[in-house]
């Protein structure tokens, strides 16, 4: 990597690039809000508080499956028709288990040909391991910072199969999952709660023989979805059905989505959602700092294995345990 | 009420009058956990202290249903049900939100009329109002008095419209969802996700006129929930139909969770089930804690306002507010 003789730029120069759409310095920039250099991460504090006002003028969609589902040539399809309607378009890959399940994140690059080779789209996948936490603060800077480069249209794209939904579903507005017809639908994997999430869902792989299934799936979903109570967007959940290999039903998605934002922008929830994000970010945050000072506290660490041990064991009442270890770090 | 007249007992009088299965101080033990004052509350700590190891012995059941769906008469009619068959029974009825609509907690009481008559039930509806996290702590207090009073099937009701489900689901071993037939599904009010907590969903009312609907909402029910994925129990939600008025159902429900218990038992998740559900509150009581001290931090109080609305506004991010916020905290 070399990463001595990186140039390093001001703060200064990293804004004007993005804002000027230069996409190499985008690119640094997310590389440095990625970075363990705790100087690194300040220089992209500071960037991001210049960028901010220049951010949030795009539509985000959070989009999974689980893998076979088809991703990455759906996100492929999908981008095309995004691009023909004159969006620029920023996908993110967010995959926190990619440390586990090695390399899908190169692959997702590869499958995307054709996108990734149009200027007005940009692909990114996010670095692996590391905690959902992370995960979770670096995904929210790399939309604010394709924002500010020029992108309207964020696609956050995750693997259906962890915490990581709920996480993406906070900073987007609008959830889609993507589900394959006939793969006997309670095996696929997808996290319990999930598709209460869920704005639409998408059967995906809708041809040749597999159409007439994805029709009946997609009518077993609906029948589903129409049993969730209304969410507080008062938008009401979709299914569609999909392919990548004729492009149908992308068309469809695209002008859900356009209906959709009209509705949510109408009755203010899409501000309003927004908002709320922001302030259950903050709190989030100021919870994982709070308890990372916590478990870090020399004498809370020794005491938390004993209480912990107890606690499982029914020895002691969760009430009491968490009264003495506060009482450890208070006293201390 | 002329507390200073009431007679207080030593932990040691309580704790063995709770464990001869002496009701009256049961139910003084509720009450110190309830209180206010912080006196109160060290005897009730000191009293929880000495009964835990007699405490965890029951099987937990968590009810839901949207008022109307029928909560009391249908755990008046299962209760009886528990009697026959030789539980000992206490119902915990939790309404955070009796605060605001008035009053359902001594209409509870009155309409188990026949459960609160019966020296094996013990019926005892929560004190109103004050936070969620306040309601957990006392509910789960609670649970472990009436388990060391000899109660082997504990009851916890609440409303179905506010976030008491999650909080409740957390606290028990099956979480029971009632629904009412044909009542236009979607607007039962019942919050989204909760549906894919339950463990079991009965149609309630399922008498006269309405047996035929009842069985036909089980049927989309059964649909619904097939889709969910495996819970980690490995339990595979059932559906079923009931009426209070002929007890019908009551029966198969008891089956039902006999099934349950043996299946969760024999896999090792009842045990592993509760383990972590003590972990969880405990983790969530310390990070309850870090949040009060942190909130109630004078010169973090006045800067949160001014944060909160820039971080709504988007006039700084959220990572940016929170370290401001956590520098101050620290400094001070």
């Amino acid at each position: 990597m070399q990463k001595s003789f990186k140039k390093r730029f001001t703060p200064e120069e990293y804004a004007e690039g993005i804002l000027a759409h230069d996409r190499v310095m985008l690119s640094r920039a997310i590389t440095l809000t990625e970075s363990r250099l705790s100087s690194d991460r300040e220089l992209a504090d500071v960037v991001l508080e210049k960028i901010i006002p220049f951010s949030g003028r795009s539509f985000r969609l959070g989009l999974t499956g689980v893998p076979g589902v088809g991703k990455s040539t759906f996100t492929e399809s999908f981008g095309k028709n995004l691009l023909n309607e004159g969006f620029r378009l920023a996908v993110l890959a967010v995959d926190p288990s990619s440390q586990v399940s090695g390399g899908s994140i190169l692959g997702d690059k590869t499958r995307m040909e054709w996108l990734a080779a149009q200027k007005n789209a940009f692909i990114r996948p996010s670095p692996s391991g590391d905690s959902l936490g992370g995960v979770g603060r670096r995904t929210h800077e790399a939309i604010l910072l394709c924002e500010a480069g020029g992108f309207d249209f964020i696609i956050v794209e995750t693997v259906g199969v962890g915490q990581s939904e709920t996480l993406i579903s906070e900073m987007t507005d609008f959830f889609l999952l993507l589900m394959l017809a006939g793969a006997g639908d309670e095996l696929q994997g997808i996290k319990r709660g999930i598709m209460e999430l869920a704005d639409a869902v998408v059967i995906t792989k809708a041809d040749g023989d597999n159409a007439e299934k994805a029709r009946q799936a997609k009518q077993s979903y609906a029948n589903a979805l129409h049993l969730f109570p209304p969410k507080n967007s008062m938008w009401i959940p979709e299914t569609h059905i999909s392919s990548a290999l004729t492009d149908m039903g992308m068309s469809d998605i695209c002008e859900m989505l356009r209906r959709f934002e009209q509705t949510v922008k109408a009755n203010l929830w899409f501000e309003k959602n927004r908002s709320e994000q922001n302030l259950r970010r903050l709190r989030q945050l100021i919870l994982q700092r709070l308890e990372e000072d916590f478990l870090n506290h020399s004498l809370v660490k020794i005491a938390f294995e004993e209480m912990k041990k107890n606690v499982k064991t029914g020895a002691i009442s969760p009430n009491k345990a968490a009264e003495k270890l506060i009482d450890i770090f208070r006293k201390n």
